[in-house]
């Protein structure tokens, strides 16, 4: 049995659900409140951070290891890449996403305007968000200049660079704060990564009392 | 041929060169200041830092994908560990210490002392430091709490967990500022790798007008 220990806010689990719905692979969720920092968590993950993937009695704890374990142990299809410069390609944009995306775009947005609510982290920094505002348009141009040279972001198939970016954005989206129109090469990529089964039961997702905007789950948005 | 572009205050380069070092692969340096942004640079890793590995043709790009990179290229001998648990176990670790243990100790303490400086940054950030001061016993205190149940941090060998722990650890030694006297176990395990012929170039690495202490290339410190 496979369980995923989640936060909806947490974009590594969403690109880890993904990665084991695209796998065809059945788990459960357990929503953990990783800030919480409980006891029983802790020992899953000391460094107290989702995602942690239980496979029977494995524990795999942080987001880039549980997609890498994911692909060893649950090979088929390949989500990494097929040869030693594809695979790098696909983890230099992993990375990418996990590191550069939520540290100038996610976090400031979306740890200022929704984590602070859930979390009790007081006011929203307003310099925060308008930077962020700022640093989106670097990354949707990044991926409109993949876009142009290739049909998903790491290659010709898709891979967990996808997965990743499109986890970030799609929290960014859940805040309504994606400029979509003036973006129109990554909002193609988006809605082609958006309408795959696997991606469903992310946009099903919701904060109590904090909701998305209407296009947020429309697959014509 | 093998070319390692690099910056000696970067942790993740120097866990790469030790890597290739064990592998007892031959490569080039090729020192880079990512900051400045050059555009031949920015060619080989548009996210703009280091190290970025040369492989012949190949251009690896970031950290973890250049450490991942070699271990399917160069297999002989395994850092990465002999089992998806063990690997996951290594990959868990390496991400501790190269984003929390960079986050909470080398960005505030040697990033406001060195960094800054080189950069022309502006003036430390003295909080930072005190909280980079405080924060470095929660890691040496993992560390002797994983001594106690292994013989190297990952497992009962020699792994990348190693490498970009010690790789770390080296950088905050440069500024004088790990208190080891305190932390005897987490000395013992950094005295094995620091006397390694694979770790002796890294402490022979100097940074114009900043000199790190006596006992920084001691093996008996």
């Amino acid at each position: 049995m496979i369980v995923c220990v989640h936060h909806s806010l947490c974009a590594a689990s969403r690109a880890l659900r993904i990665q084991l719905a695209e796998k065809g692979l059945s788990f459960d969720l357990r929503a953990e409140r990783p800030w919480e920092r409980a006891p029983e968590f802790l020992r899953l993950n000391p460094a107290g951070e989702v995602p942690v993937l239980l496979d029977n009695a494995k524990i795999i704890a942080g987001g880039i290891p549980a997609l890498e374990y994911v692909e060893e142990v649950y090979p088929e299809p390949t989500l990494l890449g097929s040869t030693p410069e594809h695979r790098a390609e696909v983890r230099r944009l992993v990375h990418w996403f996990f590191c550069k995306f939520e540290t100038e775009v996610t976090r400031p947005i979306v740890g200022e305007k929704i984590g602070k609510r859930i979390t009790g982290g007081g006011a929203p920094n307003s310099r925060s968000i308008s930077a962020g505002r700022l640093n989106i348009h670097v990354h949707l141009d990044y991926i409109a200049w993949l876009m142009e040279r290739r049909r998903w972001l790491a290659g010709e198939t898709i891979t967990l660079a996808d997965m990743a970016a499109a986890a970030q954005l799609s929290l960014v989206d859940y805040a309504g704060e994606v400029p979509w129109t003036r973006h129109p090469e990554a909002k193609g990529w988006y809605a082609r990564i958006k309408s795959r089964p696997s991606f469903r039961p992310i946009l099903g997702d919701t904060l109590s009392g904090i909701y998305p905007p209407k296009h947020y789950v429309d697959l014509d948005f």
